[in-house]
């Protein structure tokens, strides 16, 4: 299903690519046949009444769409309560992930939690152990933002090379939402922290009981107890009803089903950043407390589950790019795998901390390429190859890869995970 | 179900409101019970694996928000093809609709389009007729932009006093979502326009075949051919697999399933632009091609459906405000009636012609309320009162009724739509 193109054979392509006739702008390409019958006929649904009166209550996606689903990789999690799923990046576009789409990872599976029984407890270094349901956390001020949410996971099968042949699989374990909340901190300033607090501990109400210290300085920074996501209530799956959000953080540490608070003075060590969430290194030692996503894209069309299916002419490429630092300052793309690179173009509501769209248009010749993305954040940080990565971190770990990723495209536009060295 | 209070009871309500007693923060209000079992005692959620094995490819909402719905009032349309149903307002925050929430009125059914069949049609003043299918679309340059929808009939049952009871049906025919399309300029430019158009025919493929006239000047300049909604496919109640985007502009021109585009010199004065979709005054004249939505906002917490739940104390208002001729800027709201107002505070991402959220917090003395909110847009446009409206345009028109909105809550919370006069 990959492979890992080695320097010769990355010359061979680049020398086809750049020594190719003139780009010619193909309008002709864009447009079918006026005498197409599927214009000059009457069709089935303009002849007749449609579907529908008032018939959904909640409305689905079109049956023409049902490819566009969430997809699990059955050998990657021999514990079948260990769930992952995948967000369908390469039948997206925009900057929100829909809802229905968003891709879940759950310990315990999804908690079903009845909001009337819903509860979050604040103790620990606190003027005032308190309790709060949900109709109280109603009555503090609110705030939307938009962030994207990457597990440490994600891109995490690449680390020894080119592996799963779809940006689904490479790069779906990300989504993008609108969220509604309030503040972290308004709640700590309403229970009164003491001088003394150092670290919070966020723990689930779910059956793992998902537990991560997080330090008090992000707490009352910016992050949000949230109950809506893109308009409506937390999908079971994503925390309902309430869930953390720990902007530009590894997902783990996004709390879901928050039932507590505690706050204290050191980190607490627990299972899910010790011996998970931390990433090995060559020499054996692990570094910990990796927390923030660094800088990082990804082509999403074209790309192996969404070859080119045109001919040669105008082409639109898109994809989406992201930091956990602050705001995306510019995205570049190569069509020649990272010889030759030129700004893409940033479209849509975008802001710190949270997905970018970008697109490139040009004119295909026909000829082999080799496509790939490098996004730079607002720190002046630059998305590194994939070499450059394991040169520093060796191949143990399976977090944070944040490398560029590569796809070739063959001259009939099948797409294909590769690696470029 | 409504009421229309005289200028006594305002007073008497009024009155009670500014001789109560100071307003008093009231923490204590916020918090539950810490001995509470829901707290102390092991959930159920907590003791035992949760659902779900990658259980849902498509996600849904919690069964627990089953009650968030579109809605339909069964006696508004007679023809059960002619449906219309309405966008739950008062169970959503932020600035996002969800797809599964936007609000539906069709003229024929929903027509069931199958994409690979899919044709764009551009005719009359061009350089060259041209048919586009669905790939060709994507070869143009792509963009993502933040819009309203607002059917011109929205509040349309109020011109004659308060009539529904929540605002869902009585400001429910909007959405708020992003779009993912081409520029229709690009597509025009691209067919060649010739010097003598003045005006543009959308036209829809379904049974209907909706139609209407546009000016050039509103098609070059910020129209769109989208095929996504935030982040997914088109729905198919909203015209899968392309649809119409006419910013700012009445939802009725917005041609859902659209399969063609006639540029002309004048307008062609089709049905739903004369008969239809044209105010009528008081004097039986009609006056024609009332495109643009005006500025406009309504509280949706509380609102009838929503009612406080609470006591007195800390109270957190919120509604949704727009205009079709730019930003929001500002939001003035108003607890007793019209008399006294406070700015209101926005919040989350919002553009040109899209729908903004606004909070206002207060604490509640637990005394009778008239609640308004009132939105003022950056042209300098205040949102009037419905008798304001009424004096220049009579009660003969359902269209373009964006007058402020009361709604009366008493002491136990309840939340009724009242008109002050």
């Amino acid at each position: 299903m990959s492979k890992k193109y080695n320097t010769s054979r990355r010359n061979f392509l680049i020398s086809s690519l750049t020594t190719g006739g003139a780009i010619v702008a193909s309008d002709v390409a864009r447009a079918t046949q006026n005498d197409d019958p599927a214009i000059t006929q009457l069709q089935p649904w303009a002849s007749e009444l449609g579907d529908g009166v008032d018939a959904s209550p909640y409305g689905r996606p079109s049956n023409f769409e049902d490819h566009v689903i969430r997809r699990n990789v059955p050998w990657l999690t021999a514990d079948p309560t260990s769930s992952v799923n995948f967000t369908p990046l390469h039948a997206l576009d925009g900057t929100i992930t829909p809802n229905g789409l968003c891709f879940e990872r759950h310990h315990g599976g999804v908690a079903i939690v009845n909001p009337k029984k819903y509860r979050l407890m604040i103790n620990g270094l606190v003027n005032q152990n308190t309790v709060f349901n949900l109709e109280d956390l109603m009555r503090f001020p609110r705030t939307n933002r938009l962030y994207f949410l990457e597990c440490a996971a994600n891109s995490g099968m690449e680390w020894r090379g080119a592996q799963l042949n779809g940006c689904q699989f490479t790069h779906g374990m990300i989504h993008n939402v609108l969220y509604t909340g309030i503040k972290l901190k308004d709640i700590l300033t309403e229970v009164g922290v003491k001088s003394s607090a150092k670290w919070i501990l966020a723990e689930g109400a779910d059956s793992s009981a998902m537990t991560r210290s997080i330090p008090i300085e992000k707490a009352l920074n910016d992050c949000l107890i949230a109950f809506k996501m893109n308009g409506e209530s937390l999908r079971p799956e994503q925390g309902y009803p309430v869930r953390l959000v720990v902007p530009g953080w590894e997902g783990n540490m996004w709390i879901k089903w928050i039932r507590r608070i505690e706050v204290g003075d050191k980190p607490w060590h627990h299972r899910e950043e010790t011996s998970k969430y931390t990433d090995l290194f060559k020499d054996g030692n692990a570094r910990r407390f990796t927390w923030e996503m660094d800088a990082k894209s990804v082509i999403t069309n074209p790309s192996p589950q969404s070859p080119v299916l045109h001919g040669p002419g105008p082409m639109v490429l898109t994809g989406v790019a992201w930091s956990g630092r602050g705001k995306i300052s510019r995205v570049d793309i190569s069509i020649d795998g990272g010889i030759n690179w030129k700004e893409a173009r940033i479209s849509g509501p975008a802001g710190s901390k949270s997905m970018h769209r970008f697109y490139y248009e040009f004119d295909w010749d026909g000829k082999q390429l080799l496509l790939q993305s490098r996004a730079q954040d607002d720190t002046g940080y630059v998305q590194p190859t994939k070499d450059q990565l394991r040169s520093i971190r060796g191949e143990n770990s399976i977090y944070h890869n944040n490398g560029i990723q590569t796809w070739a495209i063959d001259r009939n536009g099948t797409t294909e995970n590769v690696e470029v060295s």
